[in-house]
């Protein structure tokens, strides 16, 4: 695995040395159910579950006891989405985008089988939601609002304060799943109600996310039992993936800025001579987007081809979205911004991070260019 | 902590140091999301996910496709109640006990807030539901029936195989939370449906558990997203949880003739001293009872300034359930089983685990009755 040129930070990412460490002090030395009364407990209430979450809380500059810690953001999402559903009194109206992560997608598309009216906004060719479009599907009877912060296939960074603004004139409330955009970039919660974030995204570990919850939005619980997390998610704490999301968390928050700029940099390095390969074009916005994130589609081909020939390379990447990777299906997201089958079906997302290396682009751009001429002239489609 | 006596192995226990070693190295070395496509998430697959999902089946002679990974007991046991209920077109009759876990009470709590109707069968002065209420409250529209296996404040073990029997013959199904019979006892699979276990009872890691399911079983998920866990349970896989909870069962199962006898031993040994002190009650059964639990109830005094008194002296205990600790309400399984209010208020529960060595049980017994006295001596309720 040494030599492994990991370009799929988006899909997951190595926990950090340092995250590794807090994880490990609680899995055996402050093993203490934070529930209960003795001193072993207290040390991982306090140096553990209440530390993690006044860290986080001040990283966002919201109040601790809005961090309700998740399994992940797939059930912050849920637990948004249909947490604020089962807290009203009948059916309701909800707005999303077409471009969202699945766990807000399939929440919402459930959420319509019991009954629910859901209204799903169009994006541009860059995959931006226009104001102007949310502006316009609002109705009295609409709940909440839910419009991913940054995508995690294209990158594109949506306008949140603008679109957040608009929801809460009209009286609704705003959720972002903000898995991608948690720790790289600088939050705009003004007028966000609720966000989702995960921990294996930026170098914590996999199984904890957290959801913001603005205090006073009346949530139902989607699990219910002992009465953690002020009631609003049971079951026992997961403290070292809690430590761990805080503990990196912090790293990432105190090296953003510089790792910003570094990976932004590395990434245009990556659309400037990528984009050299012919008949290729760039999945997104090339301003408004993620420091990590580079989505392409090439014509003629198959994304997945193009990844299992950069697996022999030892290069990791990726078709989209890791979830959607097994179904083969053409990207929601692809399909949404305008693309024909063909492209979207030949697209490749290559995501960079903390231990990217100007060399690691180096021999990415070296192997890519054969890896695309050697598949077009197997090609059938290719002229 | 070196000296800590820790006789709170119901509440959580401590990681084994080959279960961590398995979690570090799917923290660091085999980090690939097991949806993506590359080598790195082969090896997350197979030798994590896979691996894990075929050890777990293979100890409880089941399919592997009928285990499904979650973060924790608390959500498998949403997931089964949950998932009939929303499976059904119609409002339905579930039946539980009075004794369950919350995470089962408060889902069948909020099943009834939607309009199903759910029966809470009585227990016994042991804490044994009887097989003839259960047979009496089986009615046409039962959609399920769900009893704990074993309890997990008075570690009495429930007639599961006969229970199970008789629900399969009225056409329902049986779920059981399992989560402190798993690993310490051979578990009778026969009739049951849907199982809830947890890894961090076992000395796995918190955040992690599985719902076995028998294949064929209608279930809704409970989270919706990417599609993980055969659609049933979406969210990128806890790997590193998954492993643990794997590794963590392989041993209890190794392991689980001899320390069942050992911990019985000392269990016993617990109780027969622990009687001799004045006005003290064992509650639960004496016999059909968990290897490593004991709950006592002492007259007059408080169980909350007995878990203080016993830090005092390095020994970590439980008035109870860690989960309902901090309410201060008395316990519901107590007073199912009929305790009045003051001796439901003055219960301990002690239990020992794989680290607890006898020098640990005289020591604890050393203590106990000079804390009781105390407390007494300065108690109002005192004669």
């Amino acid at each position: 695995m040494d030599n492994l040129i990991y370009m799929d930070n988006a899909a997951t990412t190595r926990v950090a040395p340092e995250v590794k460490r807090k994880i490990d002090a609680f899995l055996t030395d402050h093993y203490g159910n934070p529930s209960s009364l003795y001193s072993l407990a207290d040390t991982a209430r306090q140096e553990g579950l209440e530390y993690s979450r006044n860290s986080i809380a001040e990283l966002l500059g919201v109040q601790p006891k809005e961090i309700i810690f998740t399994s992940g953001a797939t059930e912050s999402d849920n637990l948004a989405i249909k947490g604020v559903a089962f807290a009203q009194d009948e059916k309701s109206h909800f707005i999303t985008s077409k471009i969202e992560h699945h766990a807000v997608l399939h929440s919402f598309q459930w959420l319509e089988k019991q009954g629910h009216d859901v209204t799903y906004l169009p994006v541009d060719q860059n995959g931006f939601v226009q104001p102007e479009d949310l502006r316009k599907a609002l109705r009295a009877d609409t709940k909440l609002v839910s419009i991913i912060y940054a995508n995690n296939e294209i990158g594109t960074v949506e306008p949140i304060g603008k679109l957040a603004n608009i929801t809460k004139e009209a009286g609704s409330l705003f959720h972002t799943d903000a898995v991608q955009a948690f720790g790289k970039m600088t939050l705009d919660l003004k007028n966000v109600d609720l966000l989702s974030a995960s921990g294996h995204k930026i170098y914590g570990p996999k199984g904890i996310g957290f959801l913001y919850r603005k205090q006073g939005i009346k949530l139902e619980p989607l699990i219910h039992g002992g009465g953690h997390e002020g009631g609003l998610r049971s079951g026992t704490e997961n403290l070292p993936g809690i430590v761990g999301i805080a503990r990196a968390a912090e790293l990432n928050y105190a090296e953003m800025t510089e790792e910003s700029k570094r990976q932004s940099a590395l990434r245009d390095k990556i659309i400037n001579n990528v984009l050299k390969i012919p008949d290729t074009v760039l999945n997104g916005d090339s301003d408004r987007r993620l420091p990590n994130n580079t989505n392409f589609s090439f014509n003629y081909i198959e994304g997945e081809s193009i990844v299992m020939k950069l697996n022999n390379f030892n290069i990791a990447a990726s078709t989209g979205s890791a979830c959607s990777s097994p179904s083969l299906e053409p990207s929601h997201v692809l399909l949404a911004i305008g693309l024909p089958v063909t492209l979207a079906h030949g697209s490749l997302r290559v995501t960079i991070g903390r231990e990217t290396t100007e060399d690691d682009i180096d021999y990415f751009l070296d192997k890519l260019p054969g890896v695309i001429e050697d598949l077009r002239g197997a090609s059938p489609f290719s002229t």
